[in-house]
């Protein structure tokens, strides 16, 4: 489910136990989200262009494996629920072998140039739930 | 409440929008997590050259306002449960009008060096509990 | 010699080998710098309010011992060489008992905001100049 | 010249002024180092795991142009010089035109598990020079 990409564990990664430092993670989650954007025909950059932002409001993860260095992982991102102007994303992390070594959720509201928060153009609120 | 310390955020962390990036309070979790063990007689360093572990199993964090550039933040730390093999701390962070702009949770395991799950050691779960 | 900073190193910047990544030296570095611009009556967030921006144009860092987690830091910074519409800062990073544990050196353009490289006004090369 | 590998600027990567942060391009080279090692016939980790390391003595970085959010760059990567317990390695970081954004090397040495500066295995020293 959802939709995929490879990220490569780099050595500034880990930490001194051999395992992926626990932040990196909503790294991932933000190359997850930002491909996801990119298929669905609106570049992250674009948004911005445009005058909108989508910070994040909240953000949990759940670690239960280590990623270690040079290991190749699959992100999956998918949206999980998507309101007038804030949208929750998930996303699971998986090694080699499709074992979920972590999954998380980030939620995000859409806000404009003045900083208050809009509800989706119609436009992107459509793409993004294009499957 | 909970233990002080205070970061001054540096440039390094600041994103295109100006903030800092979210997963940058997870280390700031992380320094007000290592200066609470450490104000208890114990610093992680330590715990580590014992032969344990801490790693982290779910993190939550909350955004309710940005922080910027030279901001002098304070990371308020302190234990909100602990259980015979796992313990969660809660974290603030505030601006120097004492506004909150993030709180967080993390929760983690003690294993030792087999990677296998071990109550506290009487001596640490103490420590960690003292006020 | 040079403006002094203290800083804890903290598990994030902490490699597979237990030591200091080595771009984190330049987090370090920019941390000495920024202080030491803040020293002068001008802190850095000041200077891009006014419309100039400080892009690094080149660096080199020597590593000669390496640093640990935890350890606590001193960063020294002063200003090698200063041209008309450019500016060198040198570091020393050494530990507890005062062994230089890397050097580096920075060298920066002042640009306004169309991107074009400017001298600096008098006003900034003399704060900067002051000892 | 030099082996290529392809890498999209993450929004983490990104400073206020919206341009690759300085120390990132650290990064960029150690993955482009990686991957030259590996196309060689031996991992970096294979060469921890022997018991030797190879940490960074120097570091020089030359930055032309900015990177921007989103980038696709190409990291360039060859030896340019190889001594009996030192290797130098040279990057170019390029644009989706083929301008060089930055330019850069690291020097490094080989130690042993007791931190001794040691001669390249001879299986080692003919893998790293094979072009």
């Amino acid at each position: 489910m959802g939709d995929k990409i490879e990220i490569r564990v780099r050595y500034a990664e880990i930490d001194k136990m051999g395992y992926v430092y626990y932040s990196k993670y909503l790294e991932y989650f933000e190359m997850g989200r930002t491909e996801f954007i990119r298929k669905r025909g609106k570049n992250y950059k674009e948004i911005e262009a445009e005058g909108f932002l989508l910070p994040v409001l909240e953000v949990w993860t759940k670690y239960m494996q280590p990623a270690r260095y040079d290991d190749l992982l699959t992100i999956e991102t998918e949206i999980s629920s998507m309101g007038k102007a804030s949208v929750k994303f998930h996303y699971f992390v998986k090694n080699g072998n499709g074992e979920t070594l972590a999954e998380g959720m980030t939620k995000h509201a859409l806000i404009n140039k003045d900083g208050k928060i809009v509800p989706f153009p119609e436009e992107i609120h459509k793409k993004l739930l294009t499957p």
